[in-house]
């Protein structure tokens, strides 16, 4: 039976949340660790920056409304909501209920991110020929939700921030290694009181975190209203 | 609360189950009216063949494993899948466990259906300016499944099947009148035994289906193996 609450196998991202409930100290610095994934409560105005210290890092981003959790950040209605697959500055994420969670207010890359594919999961990688368990956004998300007290309801399509994947006219995609520069940065300011969720992406049988396929640290502060 | 099981609103999609189980009769013609949904069961092997009686009418799809409903078709996993954002003969519709779901075996239309845009739902009138209920894909997909003894245990992102959705290079996207033709066919044979559900979808704010803004009927059949 599919369960969207318990992880496939675990990694320490059960042992590693910023505080017993997700509340960060705001304009700390913490860090996610490669293969890891972190949960952070961040409240109405404040502004969660995500920085990819190596460049080469995907960062799987997902965010649930802190006082309802069945209602959370949905691709598909984001693309309706922008008339667009692909984000910029300015544009606000919205959830499955069509309301406003973040804005993108600041995104020193290119802003070449990710709205169309899967977080990659147990079942990507027995496809691609693992015998053994392998790290997975999916896996992240649902044990960095348990380790502040929750249990993800669902697992909604992720914001992959940094990943290269082209659509080309006839739709076809391609994975490529992203295009961001170490220390680039993306500030999402929040729209509601919100749990986000970053996962540093443990893919590393394809190139999409770079071309030599190792997978790094990602770094985020929560910041005082902005 | 956002509850995935629960409608906003109701319509006739409650009282039109096919049967109490929504077991079909093998080669019989099922109607789905006008901005309603129903649900069956497409057992492995057999095919499911959706007619575009009119041949303007947007069909919203979604399908969920009879064994599990929390396995259910996913259009992020899709993409991954096929390495495309558009569908064709030959190609296998992917769960969220990626386990293959349906194959598209025949289309008599251009093949111009949608993967990225999320059902219409209440959330997504009352911002279209509806003060009240409108019917709505997502309450139709609920109501289809309460029909039949199922509860929907979240909202999966749906096949749009004959939604004209072009995404321009930039990742611009535009709504459109379907480009299918009357009588047009999709031919979907199960590769497990699926509740599928279909949505006859009630959009009539916008031109998806058609230039003169008219909700009509569809009709389906599920055929003896294929």
């Amino acid at each position: 039976m599919f369960d969207p609450e318990k992880p496939d196998g675990t990694n320490k991202t059960l042992e590693i949340a910023i505080s017993e409930n997700g509340e960060p100290k705001l304009n700390n610095t913490y860090n996610i660790p490669a293969r890891c994934g972190i949960a952070v409560i961040v409240r109405q105005n404040q502004v969660l920056e995500i920085e990819n210290t190596f460049g080469t890092q995907v960062c799987d981003f997902w965010s649930f409304n802190a006082q309802d959790i069945q209602e959370y950040l949905s691709m598909e209605h984001i693309h309706t909501s922008l008339g667009s697959v692909y984000l910029k500055v300015g544009d606000s994420l919205v959830t499955n209920k069509r309301q406003k969670m973040f804005t993108i207010i600041e995104d020193t890359s290119e802003g070449i991110h990710d709205t169309v594919i899967a977080s990659c999961d147990h079942h990507r990688y027995q496809e691609l020929g693992c015998t053994e368990y392998h790290d997975n956004c999916v896996d992240n998300l649902r044990m960095a939700l348990i380790a502040i007290g929750y249990r993800a309801p669902a697992i909604p399509s992720p914001f992959n921030i940094w990943m290269n994947i082209p659509i080309d006219k006839d739709g076809k995609i391609k994975w490529l290694a992203p295009s961001s520069q170490p220390k680039d940065k993306i500030k999402l300011k929040a729209e509601i009181d919100s749990i986000a969720v970053m996962s540093s992406c443990p893919q590393d049988l394809t190139p999409i975190n770079g071309e030599n396929f190792k997978i790094r640290d990602l770094n985020f502060q929560v910041l005082e209203n902005s």
